[in-house]
């Protein structure tokens, strides 16, 4: 098994200024995973649901090659529930509601047979059940990956600090870059989080693409400028599970491999915004997200002439 | 003469949260024909100034290979002067004073020498202004590139689209392309520009780059990821100095010098914004200009492994 995943599985009910969503499937481990996909077809996800989740999902998630026996399943428990509504300039939401449920007791197993995982990513979860997971496995994996929000900066920054030791690379967005450091420049922010443990972060910036910095290289993905951003759910995780899938179907991990990383998740969260949850992702095919992939290098190479 | 500048030339008096200048000189003329002296030394400016312009300023642009005999200097008139504070994050800021002077009546005549120059940069000034000056070239140049801002959009709006109608490049900012056109996405702002004249669009995002758009190919171009912004007075003028210096010394205008055109304005703009007004553009050599011209190309190529 090549890559692990921890996150979270859920209902999602979303607005934006286009539309509003039935109750649809989300979460970040269900677009971690499906992201990482389109690479690698070995790999797992640890979460948990409700016994009101479809089992037709889990069943669709095992045909693309992700093993769910990780995926515990509570008794008369309730998946996870968040509802959001995007502003209209779909740079901010306001959460209408959230409903833990069977997520605020979560307290991941790691199946014995995924202890061994080269590739683990962390869904955006408290940071302690982050570390719990790390300290399950049985063989340091090679690339140990993390998401994060400002939610765990507020509450729990010690246990985050804790975490971070932790891990390899930090993917996160500029606000939380931000706040986690105290520092406003993306660099500064980029050089104090790898004083707190990871050799390398991920910096997003949504429409404005994304930083990748490792030692002192530093990668400057751009976006694809839209024309519309049709619901911007998930595109994080997107991002992050192209990154880690990539990655993972790889033989060595050089820089050239993270810049390629990043821009394959670019691609991919920039097929995510065009409908609601994870219908573009599942229609998609790996041609499909090849032209894109060209259209990000069309979009950012020059020649020196 | 290969590239000829219409812009202002002023004081500056500037405030950042990291110190302030005493009065220095700035004006978008000035930044604009110093930036473009780094490619082009058969260049000229038009513009105005009062008796009380320093003489050994306007020798220092002649030593660059700035012909200084379109600038006006008026007797008993006192320079353009302005003056303004930057905010904690440098994104944003006030004007403290404005004096027009001199600029309040500018009615730029081009010297018969000038009039068939094949590139022509209009700087920001009245839409009106900048139409005189293209209606005075006795042969269509090559290339026109303007600048504007939200201020003329406010109040001239009708006289700034007669003058969209004559350039073949508007540059702006993202807030102001979204201001010209009532378009929020970026892409969609730049169709509706294209839509009043210009065949080409550049949007600068500031710390987030810029974006380059002809007919239907669009360029991305990174902005370097900077610990300290000690200055952002005039980075908008040397970008599109750079940009033109660079255009007015190459033999065609293919969409590869258009992008490497960007890349060259950008590099320009990172160094103004190190030191206060021009002092930074004064100070560095070509060799220094390549180096990080260098530094943007390994920022932001990748290779598709």
């Amino acid at each position: 098994m090549q890559l692990l995943t921890v996150g979270s599985v859920a209902f999602d009910a979303i607005e934006t200024p286009f539309g509003k969503s039935d109750k649809i499937i989300g979460g970040a481990g269900t677009y971690i995973s499906l992201a990482a996909s389109f690479f690698n077809r070995d790999q797992a996800l640890v979460s948990v649901v409700g016994e009101d989740f479809p089992k037709d999902v889990l069943r669709k998630m095992e045909m693309r090659g992700i093993d769910i026996q990780g995926i515990q399943i509570e008794e008369g428990g309730k998946t996870f529930f968040w509802a959001g509504k995007y502003h209209n300039d779909m740079n901010s939401r306001d959460t209408l509601e959230t409903e833990l449920n069977v997520l605020g007791t979560f307290d991941p197993v790691v199946p014995p047979s995924f202890r061994n995982a080269p590739f683990l990513m962390l869904g955006n979860l408290s940071p302690q059940v982050q570390r719990s997971v790390v300290e399950q496995m049985e063989v340091r994996p090679k690339l140990i990956a993390m998401d994060t929000m400002n939610f765990w900066m507020d509450i729990a920054m010690e246990e985050l600090h804790k975490t971070l030791k932790l891990v390899d690379l930090l993917i996160v967005n500029d606000e939380e870059a931000r706040q986690l450091t105290g520092e406003y420049a993306l660099k500064t922010a980029a050089k104090r989080i790898m004083e707190l443990g990871p050799s390398m972060v991920i910096i997003k910036k949504g429409e404005h693409g994304a930083l990748l910095f490792s030692e002192n290289q530093i990668f400057y993905a751009p976006a694809l400028p839209l024309e519309d951003v049709f619901d911007p759910t998930g595109a994080g995780d997107t991002f992050a599970g192209g990154l880690m899938g990539y990655l993972s179907a790889q033989e060595n991990i050089t820089f050239e491999h993270l810049k390629m990383g990043v821009i394959v998740g670019s691609a991919l969260a920039s097929f995510c915004v065009e409908k609601f949850g994870t219908q573009r992702l599942e229609d998609i095919t790996k041609a499909d997200l090849d032209v894109r992939i060209q259209d990000f290098y069309n979009l950012s190479q020059f020649a020196l002439v």
